[in-house]
């Protein structure tokens, strides 16, 4: 098996474009990546490509070909679909596409809008990603789950909507100088507290917006970059997916994600690390507590630990492991489809010291994504690493 | 690289069934899969999962987890979308897993619920597979898109109505004792003729139905088969996918469909054939010119010959190569994310001998399977052989 570079990295701005439409934000990150990397167009073998509601927001389907032509590509297109973890899915069958020699050069993306749905209709269009027999129906909505997931955990280990606020605080923070970040604003403990509430215990602040943008990485091979002469010193040496049921109602407890424990286990076998070697990550932190359950289930903090992991400033940017240095999808944003990919993009940048962030962690070697879909129905995991 | 075995194969009734839910038929494929392969569930490593317009069909997209659970499977679950292509997509990337010992057991298959949106709603989902932008928009529809390929291969090569009636007559006819078939009715060429005019020169029975249905298959590695003694003679021995412009206008011609071409030839390429070995093939016949220009591409017969094929009965079920001898999407039905997995589900039966037509190709040793998505903007290729 060979070493799988990302060679290069592409990212639109994620925020509100009622001014564009979908293939031209993909067209901005594909070729951004495509001219970072510095490979041939002609070269790349196939598009993996994450999207999750495109046929609601844009009445288009099907939209591997149309993003691999809009992106000036001219190879085979796959969509792959599971839910928020859409484009991980996609980077994870590209690396392994590579590792097993299949292809050399892969672009893996994704792309969401969502703001020309407004408001309700894209909170009615995410619900597609719960059960909409036995969840949808009966009135939750993913804010809904979180705070069940919040007020659960609360009453299972204790804290409090403080403890979540310095999370929100964290990733604003972080974001400040993030180019392509949602939210480029500071906020305080008061503001996440005082903002409204929107299913308690969670506030308005304790959300990710509502966003739209793509995002997009060339995997090439290690032969292919050696021999391109590549500047690509990143390589994903592990990824893992696992999933669990739909529903919050079918799983063992509302406090533990096991399909996040079980996709961090196989990409850390598969990269020969333990937790411990983490120097830093980028965790779906979609609603403030999904980054608690997410550095509990990477393993960086054992069950009830990792609620007070920002208060301490332990995952801060001059903490011991920063999270969510890009912002997060917190204040960075979340289209979706994007998001999985684009904590790959902004993790390569972090390694490759040209991240604006990438002061905070001058000596960082390991890197890890974790990407999450619905409830954590899905979860794709990938370990990055500094390798040239 | 281990040779890839369909160990067990499960299909629903294609139709009109308001009755039941996606995940409901799913499970029964899958569970019909899971017993003929004699596979345990909790051998199994990963679903791969076609779906197409789940979204606005059921308001259900992350089916992957869903559909895991509905089939009693616990396991990573991944959705492949490649438009009417999406469970031919599913299926090669898991050829590919297996083949690569990423995993020894999947199972591959597809669902679509259609019927529910009603025939103007079904017709509107499906466009969703076209370019939103520039053909749904200028009012193009896929019987309208499929008809300027009929038209411009009747300038360019000749061939008429009664030529493109004689595939619709050969489906049915194949079909009639097909118990998971849509229509088990036998139709003249006059009836074809007679019907109404969908998009001219394409009638009624020109076009397959709007289906409900789901197709699974478990595939195992040559190694797990022998391990456990199961009764897997077929082997998927070739997989091929590629990719073309969206809409038509863009595409150098109407009358050929490069990505099947491109797809082909890497199947056979993998496999080591040539299309003279093949012995019988499943092909999208979604409108009966696309039959016509899938045997064109898979290399049975030059450009402009295929439209006499089935009128001089060399596709037909007596004839030297079978061509959906299922029924094809025409008569069997066309639940868009279930067929690419139920057309090698019909194929490995008629390989093993169990299938009702069978008997028409007593010594068949070597199927093909041709999975397009829109007007062959996506197309999958499989070549499946009985190796035991």
């Amino acid at each position: 098996m060979t070493d799988v570079r990302i060679a290069g990295v592409g990212l639109t701005h994620f925020g509100n474009h009622p001014e564009r439409t979908g293939r031209d934000m993909f067209a901005e990150a594909a070729g951004m990546a495509v001219s970072d990397a510095g490979v041939q167009r002609a070269d790349v073998e196939a598009l993996h490509y994450g999207n999750f509601m495109g046929s609601l927001a844009e009445h288009q389907s099907h939209q591997g070909p149309l993003m691999a032509e809009a992106a000036g590509l001219d190879c085979q297109a796959t969509r792959y679909e599971t839910a928020c973890a859409s484009s991980g899915a996609a980077a994870r069958e590209a690396v392994r596409a590579i590792e097993h020699g299949d292809a050399d050069v892969i672009v893996a993306g994704g792309m969401e809008r969502m703001n020309n749905m407004g408001t309700a209709g894209a909170t009615e269009g995410l619900a597609i990603a719960a059960d909409e027999l036995h969840e949808v129906r009966a009135g939750v909505t993913f804010p809904g789950a979180y705070a069940l997931m919040a007020r659960a955990y609360f009453q299972e280990f204790g804290g409090d909507r403080e403890d979540l606020a310095h999370v929100a605080v964290k990733n604003h923070e972080n974001a400040l100088g993030n180019e392509t970040a949602q939210y480029q604003r500071a906020i305080t403990v008061e503001d996440v507290l005082e903002a409204p509430m929107v299913s308690s215990p969670l506030g308005l602040y304790d959300s990710c917006p509502i966003s739209d943008g793509a995002s997009a990485t060339v995997l090439t091979s290690e032969e292919y970059a050696e021999e391109h002469d590549l500047d690509a010193p990143v390589a994903v040496t592990g990824t893992g997916q696992a999933g669990d049921r739909m529903a919050l109602h079918d799983r063992e407890s509302y406090v533990r994600t096991p399909a996040a424990e079980e996709a961090a286990e196989q990409a850390y076998t598969d990269a020969g690390v333990v937790p411990g070697d983490v120097d830093l990550a980028e965790v779906h932190d979609c609603f403030t507590i999904a980054e608690v359950l997410a550095l509990e289930s990477l393993g960086f903090y054992g069950p009830g630990e990792g609620i007070g992991a920002a208060r301490r400033g332990e995952t801060t940017a001059d903490g011991d492991r920063p999270v969510n240095l890009s912002g997060g999808l917190k204040a960075k944003g979340h289209p979706v489809g994007a998001t999985g990919a684009s904590q790959l993009a902004e993790l390569t940048k972090l390694l490759r010291g040209d991240h604006v962030n990438s002061d905070a962690v001058p000596d960082a070697e390991v890197g890890v994504a974790h990407n999450a879909g619905g409830t954590v129905a899905s979860c794709v995991v990938h370990v990055l690493e500094v390798v040239a």
